[in-house]
């Protein structure tokens, strides 16, 4: 196996960022049964419209709320990764999105009750 | 309008990156005669399919190809955006997409010809 990691990705010269905050929600449907459960099964399309429309409401941006395939993080979803910092959420109901786009997105905090570790593999207590 | 922009988004005790280079390649499909156009028209689609075959078989670790919806760059598409680095590029063909993952994701450098920068509108020259 070839690894892709380096000591640091960003370069001196490259382009100033398109966006200040990517955020990918993953939108992915397993058929129903699936051992791993999927993010769609738990309301992932829905909590990410809720986010994109309370986005615009803020009226924030520079910041971009995309729908994605599937993280690989299925039993712990519904999952989204915020890009550049790479900061990974499960969130579960609309006050979980509200807490993320408040404190993460809008003031620059981190919400811990809801974030991701690289070994998670169940979802985090509540 | 509120910015979502700060002086540096990571910050001390994030947790270590899940993958080391994700990737997201839009596959998002407008109607047709659209007048922004869309990747999926262009091809994104079998495109994204091609890089993550390839890079299955260069063994890469750590890295995720990801299909995500309108990145809304559709005039310069087919997009894709490789983060954390942020890094965007336009990608027409496999010959593309073997260079980006050669030169950017094997060897940690850049494809300037393909590469877009924020101000981009139209497609780069080639």
């Amino acid at each position: 196996m070839n690894d892709v990691s380096g000591p640091k990705r960003s370069r001196a010269g490259d382009p100033a960022p398109f966006y200040e905050a990517h955020v990918f929600c993953c939108i992915n449907e397993r058929p129903a049964g699936h051992p791993r459960g999927c993010c769609k099964a738990k309301g992932s399309e829905k909590l990410r419209d809720y986010m994109k429309a309370r986005a615009k409401e803020f009226g924030l941006s520079r910041l971009r709320i995309n729908a994605s395939g599937c993280l690989d993080r299925c039993e712990l979803g519904p999952t989204m990764v915020i890009y550049p910092e790479g900061v990974w959420y499960s969130v579960r109901t609309r006050e979980d999105v509200d807490e993320v786009l408040q404190r993460h997105l809008i003031e620059g905090g981190r919400v811990a009750r809801l974030m991701l570790k690289p070994d998670d593999k169940l979802p985090p207590a509540r």
